[in-house]
């Protein structure tokens, strides 16, 4: 699976503070951290920084990439910031976070992802926000893949985010989001799925614990792609374990793999 | 969901030996560590005896219901034992483990559950052994149902076994059974859907991870009823976290008791 990395965050307060003080070196260990346990792309985000987004946001970029080379999902509310990001980008091979169901954000981002021929983040939010059932959710999941096919860009580049909310605000909040993940997998078997994890534990005790069975979860319901912590151990196992029952991991060679990384650390 | 402990099983060395030399307080600390850890019913089960099954079976019962007063799966091949075990178990609430799709057996063992008003589990085991595929399997199910109906055996007193296999034989066993899982559950929303979760991971490493991830994914699937080792905190938190995530856990309160009870132990 393509594991995004969660740290680089404006809206986490140790990397705002080490953002605010441009501390390079502690920037450099929270991205060291994620790629040493697995990540495939670090997502990055100065959005809480008004005004000095793009600044913050290139310099921490630049930084990281130095330094490590990692590929980025480059995550910002702001289609400028994004094209300066972009142009930024030392791989040539980010991913867009993101766009949604609006005609103005759609006709902003995807000159941008064409001209970089980055990935991009669709989240099925449409003019009424974010949908309550499943069905809906895929209706507009299916409004956002012809928009993007029409625009050339192929199911290999979409990451959808089937979106979820806090369990501890609404009950179903967890089995839409699965539930959703289950039928845009049927719906489009080449299209990577997303699935952000920590949001579903806001407001809970032991948030660890429901993160890792809501990953195990993501990933038996289809999910190939997602935003989380790889630094906690219980998070790699759970992945790990969910890959070989999800039948995407022949003879178990990759669980093997971890098991012996575990036992002879 | 109903948690059926798996310990008292002449097929775990431990227990066979417990057994083999009438230790009673070792099959009592079997019996209660799985019952202070929360299990429902205990499944208890003498088949390696052979020529001393009902008696072993019977030792075993009395001893665990005396002390405990246990709800016990009566688990065995022999229909002449479980007769046995029926007349003598104290609780007159008793599960009979199982049946198949096969008439020699179907006939001896119905008219025990029958008369002495017992719960079944029911193996979608047919004539040509375990299906391959989960419709085929949702076939087996929907036979035994029509049988089990047609005796005035209801669906809250069926746990239908999905059936799971190693993975470590067969990469895809566990999505056969968790995709069984979903349709027996959209097929019968009131039957019992039990799992026995830890043959998923026989022959491999590391087993308890494996096994929460499969449990995690068994209920999150459907299934209300798993047989496995409560007393391993990792399976709790995987349960307790599932539930919630499954929607079956108004405002989490089941969650947050669980995280209490483990903050303050």
């Amino acid at each position: 699976m393509i594991k995004v990395g969660e740290k680089l965050n404006s809206s986490i307060p140790r990397t705002r503070e080490a953002l605010e003080r441009r501390d390079a070196s502690a920037i450099i260990e929270l991205a060291g951290r994620q790629l040493d346990a697995g990540a495939d792309l670090l997502d990055v985000n100065a959005s809480l920084f008004m005004g000095e987004e793009t600044e913050i946001l290139l310099w921490m970029m630049g930084i990281v990439q130095e330094e490590t080379g990692a590929r980025l999902m480059i995550d910002s509310p702001n289609p400028a910031v994004m094209a300066a990001a972009l142009a930024a980008d030392s791989t040539g091979d980010a991913v867009v976070n993101s766009v949604i169901l609006d005609e103005a954000r759609l006709s902003a981002v995807l000159p941008l992802v064409e001209q970089y021929s980055a990935g991009v983040v669709a989240l099925p939010i449409g003019p009424a926000g974010i949908p309550k059932t499943p069905e809906a959710r895929l209706e507009n999941v299916r409004k956002l893949m012809e928009r993007l096919a029409a625009e050339g860009i192929g199911p290999s580049r979409v990451y959808i985010d089937t979106l979820v909310e806090a369990l501890s605000a609404d009950s179903g909040a967890a089995v839409v989001t699965l539930e959703t993940i289950r039928l845009v997998r049927e719906a489009y078997p080449d299209v990577n799925i997303l699935c952000g994890i920590s949001n579903v534990s806001f407001g809970l005790p032991n948030r660890k614990n429901l993160n890792a069975a809501f990953l195990t979860g993501a990933i038996l319901a289809g999910a190939n792609a997602a935003i989380f912590d790889m630094t906690d151990p219980g998070m790699r196992d759970a992945a790990t374990a969910a890959e070989a029952l999800a039948g995407r991991d022949e003879y178990c060679m990759e669980y093997l793999r971890h098991c012996r990384g575990k036992n002879n650390p």
